[in-house]
């Protein structure tokens, strides 16, 4: 089971400059009690619609039929999506398969390549599509987008469709996945008319928050990922985040201490740090969802409120040698999020040599596991000296049952969070103005107001320019 | 050639709240002019090793010499090494080849594949060694520690010396290169009982500032990048560094931005986010650069300082879908580095299809470039339009000779911020505790002390577990 351990982000270790002191936390407690009774009542009034999806046994069920059907003949898997359709996508994948799983043969893998290409770099699809040329009668495309009008999925959707049909004829929509809207919207209308297969991106479900929709599920259990126990271990997590007392629910002592850290403890960086690299780009997915919920402009009256911590990933042990030199000595202005894992999947042990290298005989017979772990909590010990706070969620090991719970507690966590900070954690109004901006540079009918607004942003100044 | 923008920085865009004031501006003068003098003497007095490495024929010769002997039988190189023996390595690598350089065949990539085993996770080195199993008789462990005694590196080195000689028998030091110290040190004993072919980690470089050595120049040199290039653009840009006329420096002036930004205008955070995946990863090397040099407890005078703007990496378009919301929403407290390339390395058109899509005619036809790089400008506006701040450093493409001269460019202005700040910009003394810390929990002799010290944090204390 997931643990969340607190004690070195309290005053009792950090001293009460930069430690959360008891008081704190008990002033903080009819606060919370209104933040679980406000988010408790958004679930039982199905307004958090990814509350429901350890449940949904539909989804899950649509997904493993079509998983049957694809999987016998696919080769290659490739994501089109971006933000919430693809940062879910690369962080099952990277933490419940091996780091080499695309470079390993055909016959060894448990299911096909992946490869979410979550960007329009154009160098990212053709190197992409080049490697994939010999291979496509065995690709299956998943387009995920709930509209169809993502500039990013769209562009690189219609490219796709067009080699496609080029190179595979009548056979063309065979390779297509459309996860998009049940029942409306330009990705919908294609994919009916072309004959895909579809998949649901829920309309109550906010794309930061549909890992374990049909958007994430699907690209993970054609790789040979058990999506019922990642949707256990999410329901699990669901119970536990329900606990009525809040000092042992998870995921109000991990609001309570990130928010905490970020309102009286000056700490308005949140860096997330694994020390496992599996689990590296949980790190991402967690990046969009704390950014896009909690940096907010206005309170939910209207007020302003320019909030939100910033979250950061970083590495263990590797950023050890890049970060940590910051994380000490710089300005103390971070929460550390430390996931640590007890048995790792693999493990080496260290053979006993180079017995004249006195530097080295402490290594000798030791496994590597316990080196990676022992680098963690120096790390946390170190931060403790220099008062700076971090907390540790504990996994025993990586299943699919434990990168389910992290996302529940961390999605859990969010609402939480939204409530504590008045903002509404389910909307992104500030992407709104860059989307035009871009269809202006497009020249996109109806953005002509917008284009010229921008010109002076378009050619360089070449005063400010060297 | 590369070239700095830093109109977007400024209060004639965003206002005197956010933007560098004409005032400022030039108020910066005494000082910038005081931190060039004072670099450029360190340069004269040889104090700073980095700016001689553009112009070092003997270790380009070295590095050429060993790849004409190894690169027609090796077919996997591995770089052993971690921070500034691995940073470096990966940002060149990932910048100038192809994005699925990796999974290509033997035959179709340049050179052997590369494999950067920068942590001492198990499952990562024991999955990497699994694929290579079959393949050891053609691989190559490039091992890079100055000292040896780097336990991350020391430990994946025990273990692969080991299983080369259980597998390849005497044959076995042929496949191993160790980047070490040309005179002492643990692995430069051990590499030359074992008879290893030996590169340097120069006496005078810093491992942050070591990329352009042969730390970061033999696996570059085995992938095929040409390092000529490389080292000739760094050598452009050293020149342009020491320009006079601080206004015309491009180093001068993107430390004056990021000093102004993190010292007067509240913008501790400063994000580098390239439009590239290409240029992703240069972001990681940016993210030690900036965070070991510049993160410091003390000013020179011993007085505290606790400075250090925090170096974070994000991705254009990716993350417009994941962090813009915050950017521009958030607390103002970004200064946001864009990375822009005027010519990609590849294109792809978008077709025209789906006209009956009023929402995608857009576009069709249109260059995936453009859109790309369309957003990067519609970016830039909607943050301006926040009030936020950022600069962009425009790359006419990626070549070797851009991504030389942009690693000399901000080794350069981490130099000039060093003085800015009056902190030690080439130490790292804070890193220190964690060694040990690792060193105690490890059991090596001489840290029973912190391993007493320690005991509270290796037990985690149940009261604060849930």
């Amino acid at each position: 089971m997931i643990e969340l351990y607190w004690k070195n982000a309290t005053s009792q270790v950090i001293g009460p400059d930069h430690g959360i002191t008891p008081g704190e936390l008990s002033g903080l407690g009819d606060r919370m009690a209104a933040a679980q009774r406000a988010v408790d009542g958004q679930v039982r009034q199905g307004k958090l619609g990814y509350t429901t999806l350890p449940a949904r046994r539909d989804y899950r069920d649509g997904v493993a039929a079509l998983v049957a059907k694809l999987r016998p003949w696919c080769g290659d898997l490739v994501v089109l999506g971006i933000g919430g359709s693809a940062l879910g996508n690369i962080a099952l994948q990277t933490a419940l398969n091996p780091i080499t799983y695309n470079l390993q043969s055909d016959a060894s893998r448990g299911g096909p390549r992946l490869f979410v290409l979550d960007n329009v770099d154009p160098t990212l699809l053709k190197d992409t599509l080049s490697l994939l040329s010999r291979r496509l009668n065995k690709t299956v495309f998943n387009v995920i987008s709930k509209s169809g009008e993502t500039a990013e999925t769209a562009s690189q959707f219609m490219i796709i469709r067009e080699l496609l049909r080029d190179r595979l004829g009548n056979e063309f929509s065979k390779h297509i996945v459309a996860t998009t809207d049940a029942e409306k919207g330009t990705l919908n209308k294609i994919a009916r008319q072309d004959g895909y297969e579809m998949l649901i991106v829920p309309g109550d479900v906010g794309g930061r928050f549909s890992v374990l929709s049909q958007v994430g599920l699907f690209s993970a259990a054609m790789c040979g990922i058990d999506i019922d126990a990642l949707l256990a271990g999410a329901a699990a997590m669901a119970d536990r985040c329900t606990a009525a007392d809040w000092t042992s629910n998870p995921a109000c002592m991990l609001a309570a201490v990130q928010f905490l850290a970020y309102t009286t403890k000056g700490k308005p960086m949140h860096v997330m740090m694994p020390y496992s690299n599996r689990l590296y780009l949980l790190a991402d997915w967690y990046r969009q969802l704390w950014a896009e919920s909690l940096g907010k402009a206005v309170h939910r009256n209207g007020q302003p409120a320019f909030v939100g911590p910033t979250p950061i990933k970083a590495l263990g042990t590797t950023d050890q040698h890049s970060q940590v030199q910051l994380y000490r000595e710089g300005p103390n202005d971070k929460l550390v999020i430390f996931v640590e894992v007890e048995k790792h999947p693999e493990e080496v042990r260290i053979p006993e040599v180079f017995a004249e290298a006195p530097g080295l005989a402490y290594l000798a017979k030791q496994k590597m596991s316990k080196l990676l772990n022992a680098e963690k909590i120096a790390t946390e010990y170190a931060l403790a000296k220099s008062q700076r706070p971090s907390v540790t969620i504990r996994w025993p090991a990586i299943t699919p049952e434990n990168v389910g719970a992290f996302i529940y507690l961390y999605e859990y966590t969010t609402s939480l969070m939204g409530e504590l900070l008045d903002i509404d954690a389910y909307d992104q109004p500030a992407v709104e103005l860059g989307k035009q901006a871009t269809f202006a540079l497009m020249g996109r009918q109806g953005f002509e107001e917008v284009a010229k607004e921008m010109r002076p942003f378009i050619k360089p100044d070449k005063k400010y320019l060297l």
